[in-house]
């Protein structure tokens, strides 16, 4: 768990990643920056990180990623990473240990696919509460989020796994779980009201020392999701 | 060249995939399957094509793929796979001859990095010609089409290569191109106007005997899109 303050435009410009060592640009509370810090944290890489003040970045920062993105991986060497399914399978290549992603081409693209479809789920974790704030009716919304909700406990049902790639936790798990982490700040869990396999796939998640180890708790979230929505979000919130 | 004409609903459903076949669900002039055609031509596949009338799916192409896109391949197991950059990833790796991708896991990330990029790029070829069927003014999207090109330029410049991932073409050169071929048919090739870089690039594209396998005339395309604008796409024009 990082327990560094975010770096604003004016901080001083990290050293270079030491030898050995991979750096992570983070944000506390990204659930895309999460993905990486799961896969880092599961496959036991050593990494050091840099929280990024995403409201006021660093010139450094956008030197070495113009976009400005976190997740951003940094190699000693001064190779730049960034999109966070792209840096988690830079991570399972590089580091042999522990192999996230299947080896056979089929249920790589496998994942992939599931990927994609779950790239669909993400948005309404942002549409829904925002909707709410604005007094809008998000009934809608949420019954498009519950049916892919239910899409997916579908597809755990069919596959009779206790994990989305098999019995052990796979790359598609930890792609997905930062916005289940997530669905309670959100007062999004009665979406998973009628997903048995679901709610005992984040039963196992919590299980699981990768997810312990980068998670907040709920309040945390919500204090933070405070001030994020009153245009002053605390980066630093709880250090 | 696909001479099949494409099957609608009711049509008979097509046989298993053949042994030592793969199959591919296409549409002759779409540019996302045409990544797949250009993949397959490119490593030497031996594969049949099943042309879909994208406007009428028959209900047995909807079983395979529930999304009912294209491209979408399908094996001799009955694995299925679809989104392009997935089916391309798949094929490059299931058959080794003429590796598309690099073996570096940093080259293979920086060939996503970028096609993350050009993901950017492709809206415009729709947002702009139905701006203007629209009567809009649509000088501020060829601005900002003209800008990513520019930025593609200046990699192309940076990098001193005749392609994007080096002096042969590779996996990233195959993404891009189907909209560089649609570029007059869409009259959008004066946003190649300051971009010496690019137009090599396309000069050179030209010349790849996949590139020459998989094309069509800027004659057929324009006519393939006028009805396609009228409503009543002629997915079979020219056969």
């Amino acid at each position: 768990m990082s327990t560094e303050k975010c770096f604003a435009n004016g901080s001083a410009t990290p050293g270079p990643v030491p030898k050995g060592h991979i750096r992570l640009y983070s944000m506390r509370f990204c659930p895309f920056a999460q993905r990486t810090r799961l896969v880092l944290n599961a496959k036991g890489i050593t990494y050091d990180t840099v929280n990024i003040h995403l409201k006021d970045k660093p010139d450094w920062f956008l030197e070495k990623n113009p976009l400005g993105l976190v997740p951003t991986l940094e190699t000693p060497a001064g190779e730049v990473i960034y999109e966070s399914p792209i840096t988690c399978e830079y991570l399972d290549e590089v580091y042999p240990e522990k192999k996230l992603l299947p080896s056979s081409p089929f249920a790589k693209a496998q994942q992939k696919m599931m990927l994609e479809h779950f790239s669909k789920v993400t948005p309404y974790f942002y549409k829904i509460p925002m909707g709410r704030r604005n007094g809008e009716d998000v009934s809608g919304l949420e019954a498009e989020l519950k049916e892919k909700l239910a899409k997916l406990n579908e597809d755990l049902a069919n596959k009779k796994t206790k994990f989305f790639g098999g019995d052990s936790i796979t790359m598609i798990d930890y792609m997905m779980w930062p916005w289940f982490e997530r669905l309670e700040t959100f007062e999004l869990q009665h979406c998973l009201g009628s997903t048995p396999e679901l709610k005992k796939w984040t039963a196992r998640m919590l299980e699981d020392p990768a997810v312990k180890a980068t998670m907040y708790s709920t309040d945390t979230y919500k204090a933070f999701y405070k001030s994020y929505v009153d245009g002053k979000p605390d980066y630093d919130y709880g250090l």
